[in-house]
């Protein structure tokens, strides 16, 4: 397909994108709840004749272009949900739903995903093979609407598959993306420390949880700095910390929650099998019962070699060298992971930040908004691949 | 005074202090709102014939009975307030103030204070000097009725002042005392850690305020461990934290509340300093701002010798010696501290604890009660003491 | 005994226990090696007519005075041996021997207590019952010559045991004493951390000794602030930390030695068992091997309270109401601990120390001296405390 | 240059390296006397005809091969300096030099290097351009001869720059090798704590040196933990730790000496900066003094891309694809460093293990050997990389 004659065909669909996001950002639907957003989105899908499924792994869509030629199959896809964050902006297409929000762009992946659809359609003619268009429900909780519709069958016959991120942090114009590991392994654990309550000016006869929770926290710091790889990279973080309830009372329980980020998997599991040594052996030491929870999130995001080199250099074809950034790996995550478990493929970042616009709120904020052009460039991005993709 | 024709006058008057002790339980007042009780406890004195101030700091109440002989003049002082405590009694007397209750026998205090009033005036002839009564509101919270009452000239023209606890940990039939310093200093400090939050995964990029608290509540235990003198007491604890809002967000602050008791005042000085410097130092050290503020609670209670000597001498001659036990300093707090700064005088424990009648729930207990007979054994030590005093 | 004709026999004794003192001064004896003293000593005792054993339990000697009249046993003690420390002062009388020296004043001990033998001896005659002279080895080394000594039967039949320590802190003329506790327990202990050593840039490959041996030392500072009874006395002091052997080497193994000072054995024993589980949890937290050992010093000193009494009173007849201090509990230790575990009895202090002639500096110093005349004290105090309680 | 012809030529000089080897392995000379072995090295390389200049920057010799044709010029380096380990081997050639050994490899880096230059004399006219042959003085020790010899001129004119490390962890018939970072930056630390020492049962009068170093210790990982970008690799390791000179006194002092590896000249400096600031905080925090020294050790060794590409292209055309690896950085450091800041250029690993000959001690090790058959590889891919830089 010729760069100029498909970017003119974007433009044309470009109002509709604009049009979909909107609506879909004034009426943004929660992870697991994204039953209007999939209705609609399967509605659109088959009012352009594609053979579309509903209900894949929970609110999952799949749906299914069959080109006139004999070929591979490639995976687009776009995920629909929103987040529990009270919508600060004043435009007119603001949030409509009280405490519910689409802060993190997913609207314009699934308006720029059926943009991508509508196009390819009505060249179905030319294209090699098949492309499926997955709209997936629930990347933003754990666990993940990506690993459901995996097992309700949504990668099966696919060769490879694509995804993109719009990204404020990036400017509009420039494609982020990297091999191997882009994204997190993002797990939580929880830690609660029981101690023994009593008179505050009675230690020796109270198990102090604040004391044996403030030793945890130092203790865990030497997992990273000693225990670590200095070459791999590990994050412990506790976010929270609450022990307590009274500053004349010695505290009978804390606990801790946190967050653990890493790319290798080995690392991974030895980060959770060493927190939990020292949680337990801290609070033996000081006389508590610890009880600690790991729960895995999602993966890492790992790129496949190849196909992130045909996403980087179909990047640059179109947007020009400077313009397609080797990113360092990001400690977010992402349940995209999933696919790359199961297929070859690529994630990408798709930049969608424009400071002249004001649209520098990082994902996740109350004010987030992005550079709609932006989805002319990620449906020409996907459209690109896809067709290199089946070559 | 005859031991047993006392006892037979306290026995007397008993069923009054009985019927005064319900009447006080059942309408508790909190702290610095003892205006009811205040009040009634005025018109029983005025009733008496005592000569009675009001108002006296506070809700303090002062009655002077004038013996008709001339000689020096003594002080005996009950505490008049309530805890918020919800009473979670069944008996007919119980709290009916929602959320309110007398759970540390300041009710019995008074009735019995009221009893000795009574029978004293009863035989003002036979009195050297004068008696004066301190009915003190707002025991039990800092920063206490006893300062305002003696800032109104409470203690003026006292040559010595004594105050009883009834006391469920000590079994009825026993009195506790001793020498030099009987209660702790009880202080209060607070420590607000703000560091930097941030991304859960980019700990370069924050100042995590719950490591900061950690190291601090680790770092404070040196104080205790190495820079107190070992023959002297000194507790800190730290008795809530409280860090970050979620757990994969790097906490922005956090905030530890605390309890320090002392019975040394330079050793209360030392480690209200080290505190400020220990948390000083540990915030400066990873980026954090630190904002210390430490409340002196009430001073310790420090027995003068030969008043102590003295009631512990009534006591042995009315119970045995057995029954009057030499207690270890506690580590509570009283604001009769401040009357023993300025006068001469003894504070001592009478127990009230009675298995058998199920009076075994420790002070602020939801299910406190006391034996009131015991109230009879306080009676009859605050007369003989006030006696001897004036001889 | 009247006073005055005391002090003027003591005074015609005081050259030859001068001559004494010095004497043993220049030729000390390291502990358990007291050889040639405990000769000396033994024959001046036989010399004066008194019944001696000597070997007892070692280099100890025993010496008994019958008195003419029947009546009570009293047991006088004073230590022999000298310390592994090289003698700095110029005088005469200093040392003779290289790198041993009577640096705490035993040698006055003796020679004191050589005088009150030949005093007591010349006064047999008014003597009721029987004085026990104890010359005790091995007071400056674990285990001890007292234990020895006593198994050895030198308290056989004594009804009561007193002993004197000069004592360079106090001015000459002062003597200190309390009853019940008045020196610690003095234990000692030693923690080896076996880590895994390994390249300074490879931490994930090794166990570091040095950052676990760290951890247990912050640990350990939470026994005392934590789980001691904040009115009771604990130290615990790591004296010496050892670990790794090149900057560049990520350390095997370090050891920490220790002490620990406690009056109370509940406390002690407590202390004991909490090093070790702190210790022992620290090591497996970070994977290290743990060893630990407790060698248990001598035991408290605690004055029993009726001989302390009376020790206090002969003093303050003695001396004056002023000169005789109630002194705090002391830290450091003495092996007259396991006398008084075995029979009533009481040790103090008696001041030797004297600014205007330079004898300033404390016990163990290289420059260490006393003030001779301070031996009278010492003399006059044993005299009439052994007929006190021989009364 | 064809391959075969240049593997026979090597063999036809493998006996005179072999020799050479064993020779420099006899005589080993420690890092900045490398007198006789500079001289020997300047000898054998003027007899070859070229022009040789010693003492550059110390005991540093450079000889330059003027190829027939005109073009740019290469440097190819081997370092010459022994250490300071007893050789344990029992083998013929073991070192001459009590407690002197050859125990890195330099003695083989010499002996193919002189190989090297002898076969590229002989076919001087074939080349293209000049090579410089870096025979350097003191890669062991700090501030090393790379940046002496380079400061003396030794890179003037030169256009690219060659090193080679025979290295017994890889076995022998292998190249490691990676684009970028390669070595770490390898410094040392020392911080020395003054505190105040003290009797072990009186910690308030003191100020705990070991306590103090142990916070300190724990305070560190902090900086890897907390303050390091997880994306960064960075280590500190506290090798060794010294404090106090007895269990039952209080430690006055105790230093810290230690070792820092990054890749990162930011986070280099910023590691020695937050050493010295937890350092400093932590011994105000308990009184003490702080003296903290930094020791610059060798840059990161950073291969410059092309350069590093070339090599690998030749390893692999020589070796076979799956002989040369992809290594992960190293912690270790080299001055070659230097080198890599001033001109393009590349360091490589040449496998030299050989575990059935029991070639299998690590580099510094007292048995250390390697197969000199390595030496064979070492040279052709010398020659290789000199032949194609020159093109």
């Amino acid at each position: 397909m010729k760069k100029d004659s498909l970017k003119s065909e974007i433009e044309a669909v470009y109002p509709r994108m604009v049009e979909l996001r909107r609506q879909f950002h004034q009426f943004p639907e929660l992870s697991f709840k994204e039953e209007k957003t999939s209705m609609q989105v399967a509605s659109i899908l088959k009012d352009l004749g594609l053979d579309v499924r509903t209900g894949v792994g929970g609110n999952g869509v799949v749906a299914i272009l069959e080109g006139t030629l004999p070929g591979r199959t490639v995976a687009l896809r776009a995920d629909m949900d929103a987040l529990p964050i009270q919508d600060e902006k004043t435009c007119d297409y603001r949030s409509q739903v009280d405490g519910v929000m689409h802060a993190c762009g997913h609207d314009a992946h699934m308006a720029s995903l059926l943009g991508v659809a509508q196009i390819l359609q009505q060249r179905k003619e030319e294209i090699r093979g098949r492309i499926v268009f997955l709209f997936q429900h629930a990347e933003e909780q754990i666990p993940g609407g990506a690993a459901q519709m995996i097992r309700a069958g949504a990668l099966d016959g696919v060769d490879a598959v694509y995804g993109v991120h719009l990204w404020t942090p990036l400017p509009r114009g420039v494609v982020g993306i990297r091999e191997g590991t882009l994204m997190a392994a993002a797990d939580s654990f929880q830690i609660q420390v029981t101690g023994k309550g009593g008179h505050g000016g009675l230690p020796h006869q109270a198990v102090d949880a604040v004391v044996t929770a403030s030793h945890l926290v130092v203790n865990l710091q030497t997992i990273v700095s000693r225990q670590l790889d200095p070459l791999k990279s590990g994050v412990i973080s506790v976010g929270k910390l609450q022990g307590g309830e009274s500053f004349n009372v010695i505290a009978e329980s804390a606990v801790l929650t946190g967050t653990v980020r890493t790319f290798d998997p080995e690392i991974r599991s030895d980060i959770q099998r060493q927190i939990g040594k020292v949680a337990e052996q801290t609070c033996q030491m000081f006389g508590a019962q610890c009880d600690y929870r790991y729960q895995w999130g999602y993966p890492a995001v790992v790129n496949h070699p190849a196909e992130a080199c045909q996403v980087a250099e179909v990047a640059r074809w179109m947007l020009g060298k400077d313009q397609v950034w080797e990113i360092s790996p990001m400690m977010a995550g992402e349940d995209f992971a999933y696919y790359l478990q199961e297929r070859p493929g690529a994630f990408c970042f798709v930049g969608a930040g424009n400071e002249q616009k004001d649209f520098v709120y990082p994902h996740h904020h109350p004010r987030f908004d992005l550079d709609e052009e932006a989805m002319k460039i990620s449906a020409e991005l996907m459209i690109h691949t896809a067709l290199a993709a089946l070559k």
